[in-house]
């Protein structure tokens, strides 16, 4: 007998006409992640435990779990919540390949389960904002 | 010998050109705060516990504390988190008062701890961001 475990993956990709060291720098500076993405104590260390901060009192606890320069990094992304619909332990990676024209950056976050659809369709809605934020910190498109 | 418990409260204000009814609705049907404020599972009832979630997978966890119709609203906002640095235990309280050309709406969350700066801040922030969508909603300023 297996037990299986299914979990959902949320994926963004965006083409960034930029090159990847440029970009993997708002990924990984604290003070530009607080610009596109949350308020943090982010370092790029591995095992290095960080919050990011919502701007209404919310708090997401994170540790970084692998990193290999201008390519990939990868964090935990959880929230905890007494309601198991709420609480959330997931992990966060972002892809990055040279492209011709710039950079091609992947966002996924694995780890909702399959009653968490509210917060799997919030995170899909969220990340299209963030990465729209980032894409501007980035010179990838014009401000707004 | 007494303890002094200090905490901080972040008041926003603002005249909206609307009758008070109008404005008590987006406060209080559910529906209408998941356009300004974040997704929930209000009811406007005394007692009623609620989420309040953002879209990148944090919670807040509320409870109906006082209901005067289209005069005031108060409930907890409250979030959990191991570093006290980070928990917060606090109260919104909307207040509506009739004016010559609408209605005056003061917000105020209490229960900042001194050491809570950055919670503080970003609240601030937050709030102006949320009424910003508020006004808009009720017709208060045009969308952008």
């Amino acid at each position: 007998m297996t037990t299986a475990t299914q979990t959902r993956t949320v994926v963004v990709e965006r083409e960034i006409p930029q090159p990847a060291g440029k970009v993997w720098k708002v990924l990984t500076q604290s003070h530009l992640i607080s610009e596109w993405l949350m308020h943090n104590d982010f370092d790029l260390k591995v095992g290095q435990k960080f919050k990011l901060r919502g701007e209404w009192g919310g708090v997401l606890d994170c540790e970084v779990l692998s990193i290999e320069p201008e390519r990939s990094l990868s964090y935990a992304w959880n929230h905890d919540n007494d309601d198991p619909l709420y609480a959330l332990k997931s992990v966060v990676t972002y892809t990055l390949t040279p492209t011709a024209t710039g950079t091609h950056l992947k966002v996924e976050q694995t780890g909702f389960r399959p009653e968490q659809k509210q917060a799997y369709g919030g995170a899909h809605a969220g990340w299209k904002q963030f990465l729209a934020k980032l894409e501007e910190l980035v010179g990838a498109r014009p401000s707004s």
